[in-house]
């Protein structure tokens, strides 16, 4: 288990995301939350999780640590269709992406970065999201009531369109919520 | 959407599972709980999902409703080398379920049945899950710390054990947990 890891290194999450910080708290695992508002940009030629990838080790350059601290930061993305599909910034963009998604796969790849003064890893985890076709009384449902604004590819698959529009997923449940948890406690376990 | 039943028909969910209740909630269902005592015992040769299949079916038959209600019940299993793991009995029994399922795949299986006095259907959904290796003070901290005493095969994916555990599924996440919800959605919107 992490207890050595934990008597190591005081951990600090580099996300305001709720969901990847209920993960800790499941994962059992205390930690303090310091974020910076680094842009979330990257190189035009980047695809798939090289884009994760960047976006997770940019949050984690942008964030200080001191000697006993261990920093976890994660990039989510959609990719659909060979493009990876950003926070809706309107109903019109989040209506769009949700009827790309409507009755196909995409990818929801994760990057996460684990980094101390002494060492810095990167690691990514891809899950195929199965959507069913969804019709335009759903889609405007849920972007009325849950207001996926925050949400790359505008859905969360924890709120009502995931459990009613996927059917199916290849990967793991947790890496399309926002971290991969299987991944994340491995790494660490092996991390000292 | 659903309205048209839900104007036609009051939802009755015949099951104590404050998973498969919650569910319901997050589908925006207003439901009734009415539950019976049934015991879960189905004949020795049934196997897979003629198992669940006969216990939605008779957990349906034992819970009366009137007319103008519609009775959702649903059993789920965990099918691992061509057995059944039911509810574990003890910490003994839950550890060795643990140990079987470790470092392996297995197969969950929910059955649902969906019945009001005019039509019953029952259908069936599978899913594949991966278990890491599991260690034994990682087993014993789970059973301890969780008692995952009503729980078929000794674990909630939805748990400290499935987000460390569980590295990949392959279906619906929902069932999983206690109820294939997109099925139950379009079950339910094509019933009437």
């Amino acid at each position: 288990m992490l207890q050595q890891l934990l008597n190591t290194y005081q951990i600090i999450l580099g996300s305001k995301s709720p969901r990847r910080q209920q993960f800790l708290k499941d994962l059992n695992i205390p930690f303090e939350i310091r974020t910076s508002d680094c842009d979330e940009v990257y190189p035009h030629h980047l695809t798939s999780e090289k884009i994760t990838e960047f976006l997770a080790e940019q949050k984690s350059n942008t964030i200080k640590i001191s000697n006993n601290e261990l920093l976890i930061t994660a990039d989510t993305i959609v990719w659909a269709n060979n493009k990876a599909l950003e926070k809706p910034s309107n109903k019109e963009e989040a209506c769009k992406m949700l009827e790309t998604l409507s009755g196909t796969c995409h990818e929801v790849i994760t990057s996460v970065c684990i980094a101390t003064h002494k060492k810095s890893i990167v690691f990514t985890d891809k899950t195929k999201v199965y959507f069913e076709e969804l019709d335009s009384e759903e889609i405007n449902f849920y972007i009325n009531h849950y207001k996926p604004f925050d949400k790359a590819g505008s859905y969360g698959i924890q709120e009502w369109i995931g459990w009613i529009g996927v059917s199916r997923i290849e990967g793991s449940y947790a890496n399309v919520v926002g971290i991969p948890t299987s991944k994340l406690y491995k790494e660490l376990k092996n991390f000292l």
